[in-house]
């Protein structure tokens, strides 16, 4: 396995140097190319997701229903490959631009990162989703999917590897590492394997990479989030905030687990608990409540006496994702968004928001809780590192 | 060691929370009170220091050198901190801004890394140069020199603790990690040691603790730089910026390590290798001239057949550091820059600018050959990372 991994390797990074280098009318014309194929081809996708569905007739029925593609589906992902290939060029925007006294000028620009791989779960629409994403941003992927939509992701793959060649691009823009887990393993474990790794699926995925992975991974966080009810809340508002952060969509990780509520409000908690209940959602007290990402119908719950002593709570038990407050009192909002250490900090809204497209980045392949790099919604942007140019006529350092 | 080294990351990380919400005044004040108390002390210092350069006595003379503190070199030291709190502040930038139609406010602001550990040799003034750099970034910082340092660095992690508690602001802010090589390694293999380590030294330690650390490092990459001279070069300036890139400042990370040449100009290969060895350079031919960073006043040569050629041999043997051309070929030079992957890429110009100061940013605390969070050389900005702040007024997700 390892001399196949390191020949994914090479082939990806050679792309990657053409990539870089290629204009972005070439790789938007190989995502034009790709989701027409994607149309083209869908009866053929069908074929072979309906084979990987016919294998997976053991697991859950949640699991069955993300891995099973439909005619629906498959425009959608023709779509979302066109949604991609609409959005502004990453690559070449001047970041920074410095002319020195003696005449010397430095610019930083957006480059491609080089080698993405995507590391994800059994959803075939994720393979075209990463494609999209990653050459939008000149960068070569590696795809990792899982061996439950192994023929799905096979013929996939290989619309993309033709699509990129058709549209004059190398097809090694676009691979595919295959293999157990075993294989993943000794793949990353390599620090040179790829320039960065991002899971797109569940806890165990994440964790799985984080302790095995000597490439950076990037998005691996998860969301421990809490709504804080102050003290100077409107009830309606903090209800309202409540009931969408823990149940407009209780699996995703931007989710609210604990609501917090100041002392003076126990009336609130007592309220706002209510509708929660009425919405079907469980409410835990107690050190289980707090330190659990529920990802599901139940929400910690604790009375705090103070804005610090919410602080300290969320400093304790936050992963560091979306936190909210819900005040009127500037001060407290003032306090709470300078204090809280989190990708995303809210002040009266759901932290539903943390999301690529909901921040006006288009598309996300992930939220990263990572302090390097980035922080939050990883969209296109996030997808690229920086190079600094500099164009002198003759000047040496004296 | 590792319940001591456990303390040492909980207290910096309370501190760092206490240094999030400082305003950049207290930061400032207290960098004043560290260069106060750097004059006011220096024959302690002194003193300390000479205890360091008399246990020193059998290593090499350039060791003892870097270790050995002056008069003057205490008060640099002083000069050095007050230069870094001038700078501007570069926490709670606005970085990005964008109003929704719904009135949603999405805020991507600058914040601190939280805590920055600084691992290096045996040079004192490294200590106040990295506590300067990370207070003023707002981090708490987990100083670890050289042994042969002991008593100097013990003297003055002593003084700043005192300057910074005299200020309002946590005297763990800045503490010190002792103990031997081990002690290091076991620090570092906890990913949450720190939220980044630095080294500040030569090879070794770079590689050391890239083998060691699950914390990400930064700034830890060789610099094997290339100056090219191209066929349309001209032949006074190609010969001044290949004899200031190898020979100003021959041990560090920028200088020039391999001179290519193109054929057409064979007779420039042999003048500037005349230029060269006249000026104290040993030219290398072949492999081991290509491939090894000599930090030293010698030199890989070789003469390559065409441009493409050159970008093939600085793919395959350049770190991704600083890459020159010299050429009047506007052509050659947008080639050059496009695909060249490297921090800096330069036109005309010697490969010794990569630096924090002459690139503008006022001071470094290294140079990041790596692809994530920072690219070039590190400062202020590069110790930070950004935060969502999201004003609504009840906003939820639908």
């Amino acid at each position: 396995m390892s001399a196949v991994s390191d020949d994914l390797t090479t082939a990806a990074r050679s792309s990657a140097r053409v990539l870089a280098a290629a204009p972005a009318a070439a790789r938007n014309a190989a995502l034009a190319e790709l989701a027409a194929a994607i149309e083209l081809r869908a009866a053929e996708i069908l074929d072979a997701n309906a084979r990987d569905v016919e294998g997976a007739q053991d697991q859950r029925a949640a699991i069955v229903d993300r891995l099973t593609l439909t005619g629906d589906r498959v425009r959608g992902m023709a779509a979302a490959v066109r949604a991609v290939a609409a959005l502004p060029d990453p690559i070449g925007t001047v970041v920074a631009d410095h002319r020195r006294e003696d005449g010397l000028h430095i610019q930083k620009l957006r480059v491609p990162l080089g080698v993405v791989a995507v590391v994800y779960e059994a959803r075939p629409n994720v393979t075209t989703d990463a494609v999209a994403l990653t050459l939008k941003s000149a960068n070569a992927c590696i795809l990792r999917g899982s061996q439950l939509a192994a023929s799905s992701n096979a013929v996939l793959t290989e619309i993309a590897r033709t699509a990129v060649e058709a549209s004059g691009l190398p097809a090694d823009s676009v691979s595919e590492l295959g293999g157990d887990r075993d294989a993943l393993r000794a793949f990353v474990a390599r620090p040179n394997a790829t320039d960065v790794v991002i899971p797109r699926g569940g806890e165990e995925l994440k964790r799985f990479l984080l302790e095995h992975s000597r490439v950076p991974v990037l998005a691996a966080g998860g969301g421990n989030c809490h709504i804080y009810v102050d003290a100077a809340a409107d009830a309606g508002m903090a209800e309202a905030i409540a009931i969408n952060a823990k149940t407009h969509r209780p699996g995703v990780c931007n989710a609210a687990e604990t609501l917090l509520v100041h002392r003076d409000r126990a009336d609130l908690l007592d309220a706002i608990g209510a509708a929660l209940e009425r919405a079907g959602v469980e409410l835990v007290e107690g050190e289980e409540g707090w330190s659990t990402e529920f990802l599901d119908m139940k929400m910690g719950v604790r009375l705090v006496d103070s804005l610090d002593q919410a602080l300290d709570h969320i400093a304790h038990y936050g992963t560091g994702h979306s936190e909210a407050i819900v005040t009127a009192d500037p001060e407290a909002a003032r306090r709470f968004v300078t204090e809280v250490d989190a990708a995303a900090v809210y002040v009266n809204a759901s932290t539903r928001f943390t999301d690529g497209a909901e921040f006006g980045k288009g598309a996300e392949i992930g939220i990263s809780t990572n302090r390097l790099h980035a922080r939050g919604p990883v969209g296109l942007e996030e997808l690229t590192t920086t190079k600094y140019i500099v164009h002198g006529d003759g000047h040496i350092r004296t």
